[in-house]
């Protein structure tokens, strides 16, 4: 059936596999994806939504380097949000509403518009390996196919098992098939695996709602996007409505928990903290008396509507009787009921920084089978496999991005240097620099790298590479421009702040809180530079972004740049920790099992004390 | 959760599945869909295309009665053409190839505008019966949902069994999980249940073949639709392609008979005489060294493409080995082996003629469930158990259509009177009166039954009045207006029909073979009638066969009024047929089993001849 070998196999059309496969074979690699449905390419198992805080950055992070998700984001979106915007930029978090169907589909068309990327449908059931190196898979039907390197993108489906209520059956997503085979192979090659859960919310007829008891919820007036290349702007937009739990719901809720397959011991594993289900929220928070839901439509047309906020497992029962009492959902009527779901995953510990396993050459993890959980995290994972298994074989330096360059760089490190308990997921807490991890930077930051690697194409490094001329002519004009008193005193009078008696440099001014771009376009000299230099919108917020916030900025790259020297001590492959008697037992142990390869990743590792690395160092020769 | 009754359930969102829901819905009952997956509604199993030869015609008769199948093939085709346009017009039949996926997301959307149609995502695991009568559903989570009526269109779902080569595993489809429970229970009532199977091809991938080798296959010129509506009409069109095999595939194919689950006994069920798998093929016509492939393209954009003709459960190395060595497949990568599938289906001889069981009331089985084959032939008995559970319920008079008034009734007919070994299609030979039952009057024939029913709405009716009032004008015109033998002989010549001495009526001379609408358009009187009352393509094409095929019709209809006064005579219901000693035992048997309604019907069954028909006729005092 496959006569030839094949470079790269992605096992898997999740996010995850989606990204993986776009990014191997756009590099060169002849690729197969090989997912259980060809129908469900880039399927969103939950909300119909991607970015969000930490999550946004990480779309547009995957874009700069020429990944796709962005791009397919753009296309299906049907409302968009930039969050935060009263934060600093570095919390500005973009956010997008999709229709379903049409994610999935325009995932599909790229894929199939990706020259060296073949497709086949059929569950894979076991990996092929010869010594330590995987050489190929297995599928269900027995038919072997040969690889140089393979990208597991499991998703939820290993040994998946769905829960409503008392009711228990095995699934990869409600309707579909779980997969077998592949956690008993590789548990036999020693790798640990362990169970995690998620859930997810019923879905209901948006025309049993009544949304005229709710909150309006728009997108954004100007609605931004998240490639970096040209894909359509929003013109109309699909609204959003929000509503609220209250005490009564809660109540009509907790009538089931007897029933819960939370809350009576079935389900034994860890579940994502901070998207729990209902029954969960009101379990830890006993003292809140509402919570807020989210309406979200799932597409364009259909009158589906997703209820976020509303993810349970209790029995059907339970959740009709109590969203009914739900404000503005008096006469829901379900089209499915919420359920979780328990599925395999393997510590992420037991990965290199490349996604590569450490105990079977060539074999490569991404996804919510490494522990993660959303679509944005998997899919930036697919990312980084794709890209590595492709070097790796093509004997190339492998790819990594470090913890001050990328929010990617952040949730790999995470993974696999403190490993995850639970579903792990992003946020802007977990990057000590998030003022350089910025979405509007992401770019500037990434699109050089992408391209380096034959990834992002000329067209995206050319408009990187304006964007930044002109932003760095923007921010020098605005350092050797002198102002006024009379053209800047009454708007600094509008924004409450003292005026200046005398000229003075407009980066100066222009730094102070509460003065905006807008403010400094009404300045004759600055709109006159907009003009001649055709200087578009994604300009004006860099410069104003590195105006604004060149102190945070700067304090930040000096922070990132010691580090760098603690990053720049490898520790050999082969090191013996054993012999270091002067480390405490703890960290001997986990540096033992995780194998950090420098000196800043070990002193990441939970357990591993300022003395410890010490003692490294010493014996390092530092 | 479900706390209300419903007045109709429908179970399976198939091609059955959906037409019943949005008759019943559309008839003021309120419906609810309950199926497997809300993603797969309208799915096509097997060729994205709808219509071809006698298929075309059950399409627009449902959408002359005020069914979906047509709109949603318009809204969804990407290729138009008119079969047999060189036959008589009660050949001709309309087909579309379709856009997979948007075939499915017209269905979906269609069906979410309905007013009164409700869904659920689950799969059905039993019925609700009390006394002999059905009043529910339930799922396989034990949510029970009442209703007044229950229509079962399981399609190819219930105890799937798949098989490609050696291996089989439960399905209903590839990748989707088959239905278990409803057979058990229904054999439980004393149902007879049965094995059919059917088969389809792989799917390869678009960029893999060389279209130059193959013969080119465009749709039609001046492309038509399907609806009497105003969908939309195909500006750019898909082409398809054409291939063949030769005996070296044969050989190839041959190689894996050994191990194809088809020779070796593991199928015993019995497949679709007229879509048989290629193996069937060369096995059953050993002599021929060759069979047509057609290369179909599954949408507007994708590069999926379905290879009509190769239909196969062979083991997927041997399909793969046999199909490279196609014309124009040297390359071919696959995206899917073609498999085939078991499945249980129910004898319809123990359905009345609404489609309600005889055993259960209130209960109808509509599509593949009643062993039919064919998304065409599922539709229209999901339109006619949707009709008439809505009728019954509401404690109306049924509704049949006779063998002389559709296919559908033709259909229906055979079914439950002759019942069916094998998978049953509907071919033009079936019907007594194929001149009566044309693709281009489907509308004149129906929609006055659909408007008075409450389902096809007032514009429809318009429409047809309009077209039927314009045609028999145009008739009129012909048949009252002379022409010149100067205008018309040159036509004549051209035709190589002998020249006309006298002036004499159009009708006349119109009537003549290879004489066409064209022709007599060039008359100017002719064309001048055309402009001056506005006549559109479809009152030409009308006009045009009820001139020239007037004898045949006239014939056939004189035929079926005959049958009429037979079909008038009705059976008691408890007529008891072992009284009648002079019936054959066979006659006796069936007769007993079918239970006929009129002695037409009773006529048809084989087994009884026509001096059973006598001795029963004497009987009723006739
Ligand atoms: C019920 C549910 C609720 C969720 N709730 C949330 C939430 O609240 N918040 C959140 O952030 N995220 C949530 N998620 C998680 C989110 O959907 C995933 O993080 C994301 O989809 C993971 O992407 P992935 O590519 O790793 O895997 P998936 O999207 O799961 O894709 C896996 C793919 O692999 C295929 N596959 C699996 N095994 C095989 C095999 N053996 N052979 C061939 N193909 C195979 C599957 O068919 C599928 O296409 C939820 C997921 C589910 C199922
Ligand atoms: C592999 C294959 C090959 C085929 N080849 C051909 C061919 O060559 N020529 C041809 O004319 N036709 C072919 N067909 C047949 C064609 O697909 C069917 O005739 C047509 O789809 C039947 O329509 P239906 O509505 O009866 O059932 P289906 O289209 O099968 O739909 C059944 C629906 O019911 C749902 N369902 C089933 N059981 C339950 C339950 N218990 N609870 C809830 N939902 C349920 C399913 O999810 C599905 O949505 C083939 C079908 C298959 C699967």
């Amino acid at each position: 059936m496959f006569d030839k070998e094949y470079d790269v196999i992605v096992v898997g059309g999740g996010h995850a596999g989606a990204e993986a496969t776009a990014a191997a074979a756009n590099m060169g690699s002849k690729t197969l994806l090989i997912t259980m449905n060809l129908q469900t390419i880039g399927q969103m198992s939950c909300n119909p939504a991607m970015g969000g805080i930490a999550k946004g950055q990480i779309v547009r992070e995957i874009d700069a380097l020429g990944g796709y998700s962005g791009i397919v984001t753009d296309k299906s979106a049907i409302q968009f949000k930039m969050l935060n915007k009263s934060k600093g930029p570095a919390m500005w978090s973009p956010r997008a509403q999709n229709d379903r169907m049409r994610f999935a589909e325009e995932w599909r068309l790229a894929l199939e518009n990706t020259p060296n990327a073949d497709f086949y449908q059929e569950m894979v059931s076991g990996l092929l390996v010869e010594g330590d190196k995987v050489v190929g898979v297995r599928t269900s039907l027995g038919i072997d196919v040969r690889a140089k390197a393979v990208v597991l993108t499991n998703g939820t489906f290993l040994n998946g098992l769905i829960h409503i209520g008392e009711k228990q059956f095995g699934g990869g997503r409600a309707g579909e098939k779980a997969a077998t085979g592949i956690t008993e192979q590789l548990v036999d090659f020693g790798f640990e695996s362990g169970r995690m859960k998620t859930g997810t919310p019923p879905r209901v007829d948006g025309r049993s709602l009544d949304y005229s008891k709710m909150i309006l919820q728009p997108g954004d007036n100007n609605p931004e996007k998240f490639s970096y290349l040209e894909t359509p702007k929003l013109k109309e937009q699909r609204d959003c409505h929000m509503t609220h739990t209250s005490q009564l719901v809660h109540d009509l809720l907790r009538e089931g928990f007897d029933r819960s397959p939370m809350f009576n011991g079935r389900i034994k594993s860890i579940g994502p903290r901070y998207c729990p289900s209902i029954e969960d929220k009101i379990n830890r928070f006993a003292d809140k008396s509402s919570h807020q839901i989210f309406v979200e439509p799932e597409g364009w047309h259909t009158v589906e509507v997703y209820v976020n906020g509303f993810s349970t497992s209790l029995p059907e029962d339970v959740q009709y009787k109590a969203l009914k009492s739900v404000v503005g959902f008096e006469n829901v009527k379900f089209f499915r009921p919420g359920y979780a779901i328990e599925y395999d995953y393997f510590p992420p510990t037991q990965l290199k920084h490349t996604l590569e396993t450490k105990l079977v050459n060539n074999l490569y993890f991404a996804g919510q089978i490494n522990g993660t959980t959303g679509y944005e995290e998997a899919a930036s994972q697919g990312l980084m496999a794709g890209i590595n298994a492709h070097l790796k074989i093509n004997e190339k330096e492998p790819f990594m991005l470090k913890r001050d360059e990328a929010y990617i760089g952040v949730l790999i490190d995470d993974l696999i240097t403190k490993g995850t308990e639970e579903p792990y997921r992003m946020f802007t807490s977990r990057a000590e620099y998030r003022t350089l991890l910025r979405q509007d930077n992401a770019d500037l930051r990434l699109t050089p790298k992408g391209y380096e690697l034959g990834l992002a194409k000329e067209e995206r490094l050319r408009r990187m590479e304006e964007k930044e001329k002109n932003s760095d002519k923007f921010v020098a004009f605005f350092k050797n421009t002198s102002f006024t008193p009379e053209e800047i005193n009454p708007i600094l009078e509008e924004v409450s702040s003292s005026p200046v008696k005398q000229s003075d440099k407009m980066f100066k001014v222009f730094s102070r809180p509460n003065v905006t771009m807008d403010h400094m376009l009404r300045l004759d000299a600055v709109s006159n530079f907009v003009a001649e230099h055709n200087l578009d919108t994604e300009v004006l917020e860099q410069a104003e972004v590195q105006v604004k916030y060149s102190g945070y900025i700067a304090k930040e790259k000096n922070n990132a740049d010691k580090l760098l020297r603690l990053e720049n001590i490898k520790i050999p492959e082969d090191f013996d920790y054993r012999k270091l008697k002067s480390l405490s037992y703890e960290a001997r142990e986990k540096l033992e099992a995780i194998r950090p390869v420098t000196i800043s990743q070990a002193s990441r590792i939970s357990g591993v004390s300022p003395s410890d690395i010490s003692v490294l160092l010493v014996f390092l020769g530092r």
